[in-house]
């Protein structure tokens, strides 16, 4: 079962917003079977978009459009379908009920003729209902083929999927099972495992697919199996998986699963009725940022103290400043005082400290470009370990972001706390 | 002159990693003239790649692709390269050296085979070297047209594209000239501004292309227009905005341009010589973790209290518990609190608070969801501001950073600052 993504949109070509749907898309028809083998970005023309789905429509069984379905006159993408399923626009009255309704409840101005004209929608599709917005998703079929028309708003295209097409799509097709494990592996680099794991890969069976995902200081190695047995697949992944560990046992430190590192963090924290603060100089914020992003935050996260400054570190955590002199700003001493007071303050039971020199300049410090330390403390003790991430900023502070999250979910899972 | 991109792996297709090359690659191409026209996210097979890369030729003068360039098995693309081009792999001596050198410097394990091998070349490209891999990129002329080979790891393509490929296209080709302005407006709704400019809109030259973006509480319009000349480019879309202005002056804040709002914050602050600190709840850090990303914001950037937990703002920034009990967690009084305390603690000019109640439950507050207040303490006055961001706790949070970064913005452009 193949699936084809286009989206439709200039802003998309010249590069002034990321494609964040394709990929939101790709996940989300995976975890149902549907493979997606192609994504095309094009522009919002009229004979481009006729050429691009029929394209598609050659190799895919389901077809996937994103955008150029607002009020207005840059937005095509409706008349084009129709003119591609030989169609014309009709009132649908559901669909001008629900746009009439949102303009009442939220919009301050008046409702005009751009906006009921959204209302208009090909005969011969069937209208899926867009809580978040005007435009309604439009769902067609054609010679045993399906076509789905979304607005390209990430916020209501997810809606859409989630609520509409995931659902329509599994009651149409058998699909396949596609099971994906990701093995994450910690301090080689990807040529060198697959030197190790040579006689391994080139023994793997033929349903299953191997692929090297190299990201600051971390290989990913995802395993791919189709087939219509889903037990089938899962034992015979499972099963290479724990041949894998003969030969790199030693690096691999977990699997990828739907959670994210930080998704286990809360969880671990919420479970155990523990709370967690930050004191961030060199990550600047965002593992506070990456916690609060979670829904449910405020059960276990106290807050952060993020001491950019120098001063900052001795007028807020009240660091003496002649310790900081002593020691320079970017040292184990330094990042384990800052743990240690913003525990205090925080009254949490596990503080995270960062300070590190992310270039490009040296800053208010002596360390090297790179050098990062991470403290932990917690009801017991206080731990802190220095790092070396290369010269490149940006680089850096996600790489001491990752450390500190992997430290925390270590710590977590000590039997102890 | 028409680019494609064609990005090769299925990391992007199952929706595991967000491309974010494609939109890197628009952005600088657009910038010396050259309009891509299509982006395409293919598998790593090479029948599937040599169709690409054909389609591709037949569509636009410049080619580039990113990915599959790696050491291991799953990275084919190198190969097919030589059957596109009917040619075959030779030894590039100077590639070689640079593997070998980055070896010796960076990495622990010692050079394999499956890295040397990154060395051999197609005999007719020619090598531009990547800094940052072991993986060159490779550039290659065929009837008159470019194409580029990068690898996909994001730092390392971005490097080569800054400077090796655009200078070598600029070089390579005659461009057009691509002239971009970007109107930021605010308060009202892509369908009514489209009505109130309908006839400026009609009233466009062929030349000059509109498109409307609408995202968070803003609309931003895009003029767009090709041509030689660019002075007469700029001359007739700054006429063209003159005339925007008598429809919808008073919706229009400022203009798009290369630099963000929170960089035109940091150049500002630095200019004036004034420091800046936050005191986040419901934005959680993001705001700090904004202002520290761009470098050289320790020049200005003091740090942030973030006091999510209502606890923070008792503990840390001293909220007596009685006024945080008589006014509400989520209030103009604490908010003004939090950035007034903040203020002092981190002996900073200016300080921005926020707090809110982002969803989906509604916490420790009474205060409806989506219910946000912001404060602006500065070295006169404190100034609050309550906005209601909707239901969607993600969007809350964006508008809520959004609108600060905007306070502080229109608080340094006043002349007493």
């Amino acid at each position: 079962m193949f699936a084809e993504i286009i989206t439709i949109g200039d802003e998309i070509l010249i590069g002034q917003i990321i494609d964040t749907n394709s990929a939101f898309l790709g996940k989300q028809l995976n975890s149902i079977g549907v493979e997606v083998i192609q994504i095309t970005s094009i522009k919002d023309e009229k004979d481009i978009i006729l050429k691009a789905l029929a394209d598609a429509e050659e190799r895919a069984d389901i077809i996937i459009t994103t955008g150029g379905l607002g009020p207005t006159k840059d937005d095509l993408t409706k008349h084009t379908l129709c003119t591609y399923f030989n169609d014309e626009l009709v009132l649908d009255q559901a669909t001008l009920v629900h746009i009439e309704d949102i303009f009442r409840k939220y919009i301050s101005h008046p409702i005009l003729e751009a906006n009921r004209s959204q209302a208009y929608l090909p005969s011969k599709c069937l209208a899926l209902k867009n809580p978040y917005g005007t435009a309604p998703g439009m769902w067609f079929e054609k010679d045993g083929k399906v076509f789905v028309s979304m607005p390209g708003v990430p916020f209501e295209m997810k809606s859409l999927v989630r609520n509409e097409v995931l659902p329509r799509l599994k009651d149409r097709f058998n699909r396949p099972f596609i099971f994906h494990k990701t093995v994450l592996t910690y301090g080689l680099g990807e040529s060198a495992i697959a030197d190790k794991i040579e006689d391994w890969e080139n023994n793997l069976p033929e349903f299953i697919k191997l692929a090297y995902l190299p990201s600051l200081g971390r290989v990913r190695l995802r395993l791919t199996a189709r087939g219509d047995d889903e037990n089938l697949l899962q034992n015979a992944i499972n099963a290479q998986v724990e041949k894998l560990k003969d030969h790199i046992g030693d690096i691999i430190k977990g699997y990828e699963d739907e959670n994210t590192i930080e998704e286990n963090v809360a969880k671990l924290m919420t479970q155990k009725g523990l709370t967690l603060a930050t004191a961030e100089s060199c990550t600047g914020g965002r593992l506070a940022s990456i916690f609060t992003e979670i829904p449910g935050a405020s059960a276990y996260f106290k807050g952060s103290i993020v001491s950019y400054a120098t001063s900052a570190k001795h007028d807020v955590l009240n660091i003496p400043e002649d310790f900081i002199q002593k020691h320079s700003v970017v040292s184990a001493e330094i990042t384990k005082e800052m743990a240690v007071r913003a525990k205090n303050m925080f009254k949490s039971d596990i503080v995270i400290a960062t300070t590190g020199n992310a270039g490009p300049t040296k800053g208010d410090s002596d360390a090297e470009i790179g050098t990062v330390f991470i403290a932990l403390a917690d009801n017991e003790d206080v731990i802190v370990e220095k790092f070396s991430f290369g010269n490149h900023r940006e680089r850096v502070t996600k790489k001491a972001v990752n450390k500190a999250l992997e430290m925390i979910y270590d710590r977590l899972n000590k039997s102890d706390l």
